[in-house]
């Protein structure tokens, strides 16, 4: 192995003083034009590379910001993931990922443990386990922007869609087509998350509008939003003695899990049951049938995640928390709308 | 905000010296146990927190491993990525993620540049763009473990299955089937990644084996291994006059996308034409088919991975580098074998 280049190395064959590389290699003001040429010139000739762990202590920061989601398998947080890392590397912040599988306790230890604090200047958060209360314990010279399942309680920001106004506008499309014993797959009533809440709600509001009353014994609750806990559902649904005829999903997840049951079944999508899913992820766009979903516009929460920690992480004093809406839409394909959507579907993008 | 608790407010409420406070928290033995309770107990009062990063400074490690991969969108690296997760955690490692597209730069600049060394102990790597001698020419102080599509040089360790076999067991199956029109999606003859050589290499000799000759004109190139890209390939395949009777995908992404579009231009799956894929994502165990595929042990890759990176980071001279191969098998479902398949599978595990 090679002895390590230091900062006096540099300054040595440069013929300046340590403390005038430093202010170099940081890029400060102070250092004359034919000066900086020269110390660049040594930087490059030696290989230095200035030590960036040392560099952060002395600025407090460290150039990394925390994204904690509960489970990184699940394509809605890879897709984020991705554009998360995107934005922040635009930005040269690197991204340090952690999954806590929805624990609270692990949850907890990641706001609350201050002893990884300049390992990162802040955190994009996807609470689920952790409740509002200890949400509000956390560290409080965290930067903190919140994703998904909770409202801001005015010391974060969160971002999101109105998942009230996006399950309602799901809803009113299955009832659109006729379909009158509707089911609901992914309530979780006594979560502390708030996401099913909100899916719920919209469902029963959809029907409310219609003077409708939504069918509470259709509503089912999961552990997770997966396609196992979808096609488990699903089988139960199928086992009433008056299964539904369209289904509103809480994720394409569950959708994909519940049109595996129905097919497996020897029933029709749409013809016997209409499957609409949320979060428009890909697999939905090139699954048999494809799927309709709520589609959220993950570059803008994601873009507009990263700002505004990186805003809260520049502030002397932090903020007040605000809430952040993305926008969101209703994209029709096959598990609703038939062979139809997919002819129009065929020819537009993304699909090639 | 508060003001930052210090080593020596510690230091001063529990009555010792702040290197004693320092010797306490980082754990030396040269400590008696009544002091150590002392000092343990003004910590908890103070709420104060050991600064990680002056630590890792002084250590020369950071606690952290970077995992560094074409593309989190993928579930195969998604899923690989959680277990790497899961395994460095219980080793106290944090993991930093990056995503370099494949592009070849980017892909340098992880391995080669130093700056970022303190940062990470070493690295788990996953290249795409980069070409062999770049490869050789990295930071040699850098702790390195490959997975995927290079075999090693010697100086670090490369993880994966066996390519060329788990390919040749693939398309053994297609051609059991009684087919003979065999295409095969997914080649990349000009890349520097060796994986799609050695998966057609594994399907020609596959063919070779038992007196046959496979189709060079039904190898068909993509430039990913995703969705779109099978569907296009599929597209072109079967605007042939001799369309195939059988695909071998080399990735599940990539039978999902000629699937689809197989279903929408009216053809059976597998009546009309066989398709299996490669990776056993989630996806293919759901989808209508279901996707018979090769499945890597990710479980292994990730823990053999993750091993061998800390025992590298933890030897003060590099042990020489190693081809370590995982367990693979075939999962037959229905996208070759019908409902037979999908009969068979709904009674077992991981299903419901």
């Amino acid at each position: 192995m090679r002895r390590e280049v230091t900062l006096r190395d540099v300054a040595e064959l440069a013929g300046v003083s340590s403390r005038t590389v430093s202010n170099v290699v940081n890029g400060y003001a102070n250092v004359t034009e034919r000066t900086r040429v020269r110390v660049q010139r040594a930087v490059e000739e030696l290989g230095y590379r200035p030590n960036v762990l040392a560099r952060n202590l002395a600025q407090g920061r460290s150039g990394q910001i925390a994204l904690v989601v509960p489970y990184l398998d699940t394509p809605y947080f890879s897709e984020l993931l991705q554009s998360v890392i995107r934005v922040a590397r635009a930005r040269g912040y690197n991204v340090l990922i952690d999954q806590t599988d929805g624990d609270a306790e692990h949850e907890r230890a990641f706001i609350a443990h201050g002893s990884r604090r300049l390992l990162f200047d802040g955190v994009i958060f996807s609470p689920l386990g952790l409740d509002q209360q200890a949400l509000a314990d956390r560290d409080p010279n965290l930067p903190l922007v919140v994703l998904g399942e909770r409202s801001s309680d005015g010391t974060f920001d969160h971002v999101g869609i109105d998942d009230v106004a996006a399950s309602r506008q799901a809803t009113e499309h299955l009832l659109d087509l006729g379909r009158r014993r509707l089911a609901a797959i992914g309530d979780q009533p006594y979560a502390t998350g708030e996401a099913a809440q909100l899916r719920t709600r919209g469902f029963r509001e959809a029907h409310e509008a219609r003077g409708l009353t939504a069918r509470e014994d259709l509503i089912i609750s999961t552990p997770r939003f997966n396609r196992r806990d979808g096609a488990q559902a699903m089988a139960r649904l199928l086992d009433r003695e008056d299964p539904p005829d369209a289904v509103f999903c809480y994720s394409d997840l569950v959708a994909l899990g519940a049109i595996h049951t129905l097919i497996s079944r020897g029933l029709r999508v749409p013809e016997d049951v209409a499957v609409i899913g949320y979060d428009d992820i890909e697999d939905g766009a090139y699954s048999n049938p494809t799927v309709t979903t709520i589609s959220p516009d993950k570059e803008m929460i994601a873009t507009t995640a990263v700002e505004r920690l990186l805003l809260r992480i520049g502030s002397p004093l932090p903020p007040p928390g605000v809430e952040l809406r993305a926008p969101h839409r209703l994209i029709v394909r096959e598990s609703t709308a038939g062979r139809a959507a997919s002819a129009v579907h065929r020819g537009t993008p993304p699909m090639w």
